[in-house]
């Protein structure tokens, strides 16, 4: 018997972004529906997308690549390497072999970890992994790669603007400034068909919409209070609240859902304690005795809840939103890009020995909901401050997007449509406007073997 | 910090195969290539198929079942369930969420774990999960599950007769009859075409037949020589060799690969010490000084070592071939199938204390070499007698099966590739020939949402 390492948790994390996007608002003129249905309605802003020239596999190059520059690690430090991602493009081969070749030179082909699946969930599940592993016997001292990245992309119509791109890549070890608390982990998985993915020849989902919506605020509400339960055994039975948490940050599919979301977790509060809410908000008597099964799509529960519950969103949630609604929905890196937009927001000060809730939701439907404490050290040299420094680019990288019109935007995806999964192909797409050291999609062969290249 | 438990590895273990298959020598006058073709030069004997009526969710529906009536386990006793396959019909949709149908009942839906993929080294990537699991703090003294399914099969032509199909459920918790050592744990990962699936809308894969065998033996030769490296560091130096296994099983996808690879792993012990090997057979003398790198198709130096291997392969692996040549590749669980064969070809009194050591190869490719340590205890309620006493019916379900004639076979094979992922479907094939307890696949709606039934 042997220890494990203490502190295990997130040491360094990377985001990116495709370099254009779609504006929402020009989106809704363009499709002739009512002003404010995506800006307001979904709480949408821009939709960052890809060309031709980016696939599933180039992206996590790109995120993978420059989050080793940036922290100015070794190919050789990396004992393990998961992907999460719901971007299949091969049914056999896992993204993980391709970064493989970002190792070649290094020498280091004993990297643990291939791909993991479930819609928007693979992210958390391979972050899950990696903990375990740094935490187990086979641990060897080295850190643990967690790589998330997804191509959101849906037929013309409704579904559309809820599009969205991106990577996460995160460094795994133990001593990390934000460690990822293992007492209380609460998980929900269940059978359902709300949204998947049956037409592989099709990067288009099938969604039924309403159902969605149900599944996930399902699993908050059995997530949340599973991990309420948990905690509180740990807390000498003391009952826990939002007030427990200091950030609360979502799976974001929309803004709109997010902002629910913590309404939701406030109406969990009052079925749980009525009295502490009560309290506060002595208007909410006529829902006592409720049947949470039933109130999904209740609009007079969800108003009053979204209207008591506007400041504890302000201050604990709608930071973790920025690249949620500048970029869309990313799919597995989408809970890792709030938390990356949450470290942006804050000074090491304001975040130090702080715990961020975390609920990570993927269709189908796998849910868990845990928690990050964030380190006490803001000295100069603490990995705090190291984490932070290391996402200062992120902002100005936003505003340097080029926007492109929606018209253009259709017919990139028309491109795409069509030319999803032909063999041999060119992509067309233009290479000198992806941002500087982009991995990109040079060509794919009559053999369907795609081979990539780096962006000056 | 906390201590880890001890002695994690597998408690209990459960394969299924379908209930009917091909005889290679009929495959072999049908196709009309010289007789032993398939037989002698593949090592193969029967081939296991399936209908339209499994697919994988119905596998891994059946397997997991299997286990838990088996071995008397509560679904509340799963923390954890992640499957390995590189059969995907959803890109989205987890087989582990339709799964998670079987916990219903039981209310457990705190099931950590998804999907998780690379050609047939998904399984061993969910078992290394699931060890690291049982091991970290976040572990709650239930089991886990690991489960690989994969239906393996080809286009027309001389890959079709290396096809199968199964899947395997392993429960994995501490002190267990089979312990996963974790001390010397070797993996190998690179990019690679050299078997993949690109083509989402068929089920065949593409395959570069001998890049396949290169790539599979340069993956056996790292691992092998990084697991003597790393397991030689913990016996103060003493080298290892062939010797140190008990019995060596390996990946399967045809017999005569597997032979090949034993002999292949003395040819690596040959060029880590010759003298040792030379002190037994002095003729090797003329292969001194050879760089690996150029042995993969050399046929002398192959003929040599089989030669040379020979006891050694019937005494360390060729028990464990059973299922892999009365059943064929199963993919994910070819390298579990051959545990299993080798826990029913032996007593308890001849595994009791014994080092196994495994091969699990994944094409793209991800490779590993680890070891399972057989636990001492032998007596009557031993989990050791209990996880061998559960699987006394492989033999007799092996011999139940049906003969189908490789017309029929063809036939069946159209009819699959017909209706691949077609929706709405209804499968034709019989219910009432497949084993009792197997779940079928019932209707697939126009939505492509799959309804699945267990036959009597």
């Amino acid at each position: 018997m042997s220890a494990r390492p203490s502190n295990v948790g997130i040491v360094a994390i990377e985001q990116i972004f495709p370099s254009q996007y779609v504006d929402q608002s020009e989106l809704e003129a363009f499709d002739g529906v009512s002003a404010g249905k995506y800006t307001i309605g979904l709480g949408q802003s821009k939709m960052g997308f890809c060309s031709d020239r980016e696939d599933i596999n180039s992206l996590c190059l790109t995120v993978v690549s420059k989050l080793m520059q940036r922290n100015n690690i070794s190919y050789k430090e990396i004992g393990r390497l998961e992907v999460g991602t719901e971007t299949i493009i091969d049914k056999s081969k896992s993204v993980k072999t391709v970064l493989m070749q970002l190792f070649e030179e290094s020498g280091n082909f004993d990297v643990e970890g291939v791909d993991t699946t479930n819609a928007c969930y693979g992210g958390t599940s391979a972050l899950f992994n990696a903990v375990s592993w740094v935490e187990s016997s086979a641990w060897d001292g080295r850190y643990a790669l967690v790589v998330c990245g997804d191509i959101a992309v849906y037929a013309k119509g409704n579904a559309r603007p809820t599009g969205g791109a991106g990577a996460v890549a995160m460094l795994v070890g133990a001593n990390a400034p934000l460690v990822i608390e293992t007492s209380a982990r609460a998980t929900f998985m269940k059978h359902a068909y709300d949204f998947y993915k049956p037409n592989l020849s099709s990067e288009y989902p099938v969604v039924d919409g309403k159902l969605s919506v149900k599944c996930y605020l399902s699993a908050l509400d059995n997530c949340y209070q599973l991990y309420c339960s948990k905690a509180e055994k740990h807390l000498n039975g003391n009952k826990i609240n939002l007030e427990y948490f200091d950030a609360m940050i979502f799976h974001s599919p929309y803004c709109k859902l997010v902002q629910k979301s913590l309404a939701r977790l406030m109406l969990n509060d009052f079925i749980r304690s009525p009295q502490d809410i009560l309290a506060k908000y002595p208007g909410l008597q006529k829902f006592q005795g409720l049947d949470l099964e039933n109130t999904y799509f209740d609009r007079d529960i969800e108003k009053e809840f979204m209207t008591c519950s506007k400041s504890a969103f302000e201050e604990k949630t709608l930071p973790s939103l920025l690249l949620a609604r500048e970029v869309g929905n990313m799919y597995t890196p989408s809970l890792y890009g709030c938390l990356v937009s949450l470290l942006i927001s804050k000074s090491a000060e304001q975040l130090a020995g702080k715990r961020i809730g975390l609920f990570s939701y993927g269709s189908g439907l796998a849910s868990s909901m845990y928690s990050v404490k964030v380190a006490e050290d803001i000295s100069e040299r603490s990995s705090l401050r190291h984490i932070i420094a290391n996402l200062a680019h992120i902002s100005t990288q936003l505003k340097s997007r080029t926007c492109v019109s929606p018209s253009d935007f259709s017919s990139i995806m028309e491109l795409r449509e069509k030319n999803h999964h032909k063999a041999p192909y060119t992509p067309e797409g233009p290479i000198d406007t992806l941002f500087p050291g982009t991995w990109y999609l040079e060509s794919i062969d009559e053999l369907h073997r795609r081979v990539y290249k780096k962006a000056a």
